[in-house]
């Protein structure tokens, strides 16, 4: 039964007795073993699949965190800069709490189709004349000037609070961490969630050893493997798509402090990765969610990955949000007359 | 912890020794309460989100059953004539059971978005030039000529039972069955399973009374509500678009003995229901699912909806499989200069 993280996690989250507990059951999402993968690459592998949480992505544990402070402040209204999976999280969460959700982003890159969750849940969508950043700016101010308008991009420090239920949900269902955690890297925030809740169970005593952190990111948003920003990030994977990752430092001391590692994917490996998981094991997840099993097949083919592991792979999103780039990648229908023998002949059995 | 139906009602199920346990951690779905709409209503209102399941639909709790027992009985392949869920689940559940899955439909009626689903879990997809009976003809006499192959269209009785699973997890939660149960009837098969469902929970003394058992129809697709089939079903609801339903009788049956009721909603009310779900409490479900809104919103207008009732809507699809339709009751975004004061104006607060 799930009633969401708040829930689950009351006590290592920051809530007093005046934060509401929203919830949309979100959490809790299933540790699905990825079987014929695993065999395949030699490890134990498991799947994430935080594309089950309400929203179809991980987003929404940092969201109900960041939303419920911001009715215990007093916020009447929230905004954020988004064109993506922020937005829908934010809108949602807008709607259950039962206030407004303004969501900027930059006039003439409006797509409809990507922001139909947001809409349909009911927010104000605004196209700013300007870039993203300009929004982002916008936003920030517009809440720095009105108290009653709350801010939850990841600026928001409860945002990546709430993004460490994950890493404590892992852990309490294996009964210790994993030997690697493998997760797409974009803005680096989810990496430096993982690792701060890692550190906390153990803290704690709840593990004996933090994972492995392993970031995964586009060849074409890869600046953490280069070592540098990249101004103008180009990938089919549209949630990882970001040159000038907010939390860079956090996400470099995760590595290092875990002795992981950065490495970078093609387009073309993460769509193919993308393809094995949905018809090896029978999960459709986001292309940016398929980054990490690219991360391992590649470290596999250049005979880096040790046998045994017991391997997490983050799968962030739902694939259903974005199923136009996987669909490159199918076989398409044959046609046939309506008949046993044309049929029987297809079937080949 | 997600473990999947076959684990979680193990001895409720019709398992061997020798079923092996698929699982893509289908089922344990949250039952989501729905505090503004039920404020609205004057009810205890909860919706079952079944669209959380691993293919988004509620499908994969008879899919899981299905193909478990099909591996047992020697199946080497699977095969269907679907166009939606149905199809999703199959090929997704054919994934990880290691075996192909083929998927009947009417040749020129292939949309490849609905079927992106089925095609990415590696379906092998295949167009029959006739209609829609005659594609479901062929995959009968196919399984039935091969024992290897395995039919999972409803005709398969552990679709049917898998279903049951649903009811089961909604009253583990309660404690009790609901007072009401509103679903949408289609071929009328999970009304059949919920009813079931129920009665094997009061038979065992885990509840003491049945629910009443509301079927919603679209008014386009209402054999039920009509008292007779319908030839060319017509909705935007297409996961209930269907005018002969295979288990009408078993339905009638369901909402006789619950002292239920059959009604119909338009294509409009529909709609609206699904922009309300998501903007009052944050869930987006697929049109289809939103027909029960639709349902109690009009007993409540027209005076027939008692207070304080506890009632559970079953949302059988997530939003995410057809945005399409939702998007045309969106507000759309509105353009302004990047200026705080342009902002603000447009903010109001």
């Amino acid at each position: 039964m799930r009633k969401g993280i708040l829930h689950s996690y009351e006590r290592f989250f920051p809530l007093t007795e005046r934060t509401p507990r929203l919830s949309l059951c979100e959490g809790d999402t299933p540790l699905v073993p990825l079987r014929n993968m695993g065999r395949e690459l030699g490890v134990e592998l498991y799947g994430k699949y935080d594309g089950l949480n309400p929203t179809g992505s991980f987003k929404d544990r940092g969201m109900v965190l960041a939303v419920s402070k911001a009715l215990e402040e007093g916020a009447k209204a929230l905004i954020c800069a988004s064109t993506g999976n922020t937005s829908a999280s934010a809108a949602a969460y807008g709607a259950a709490a039962g206030i407004p959700c303004f969501v900027l982003l930059p006039a003439g890159k409006v797509a409809v189709g990507k922001l139909a969750q947001a809409l349909i849940y009911g927010a104000r969508v605004i196209a700013v004349r300007g870039n993203f950043d300009r929004a982002l700016e916008m936003a920030r101010e517009a809440s720095r000037e009105k108290g009653s308008l709350a801010i939850v991009n990841s600026v928001n420090p409860y945002r990546l609070f709430g993004q460490r239920s994950a890493s404590w949900e892992i852990c309490d269902e294996l009964g210790d961490a994993p030997d690697w955690l493998v997760l797409p890297v974009g803005n680096a925030g989810n990496i430096s969630a993982y690792c701060a809740g890692f550190e906390f169970y153990r803290e704690i005593g709840r593990i004996e050893k933090l994972p492995r952190l392993m970031g995964v990111q586009a060849e074409g948003a890869a600046p953490l493997v280069k070592g540098s920003p990249v101004d103008e990030p180009e990938t089919v994977a549209t949630a990882i798509r970001i040159g000038h990752p907010v939390s860079a430092d956090k996400a470099r001391r995760a590595v290092e402090i875990t002795s992981g590692q950065f490495l970078s994917v093609s387009d073309d490996e993460i769509l193919d990765a993308q393809k094995m998981l949905a018809s090896s094991d029978g999960i459709f997840a986001e292309p940016a969610s398929c980054a990490p099993l690219a991360g391992l097949v590649k470290l596999r083919k250049n005979g880096r990955l040790p046998g045994g592991l017991r391997i997490v792979l983050v799968l962030t999103g739902n694939g259903l949000k974005d199923p136009d780039s996987a669909v490159s990648r199918v076989d398409l229908p044959v046609e046939i007359d309506g008949t046993p023998e044309a049929l029987a002949e297809v079937l080949g059995l």
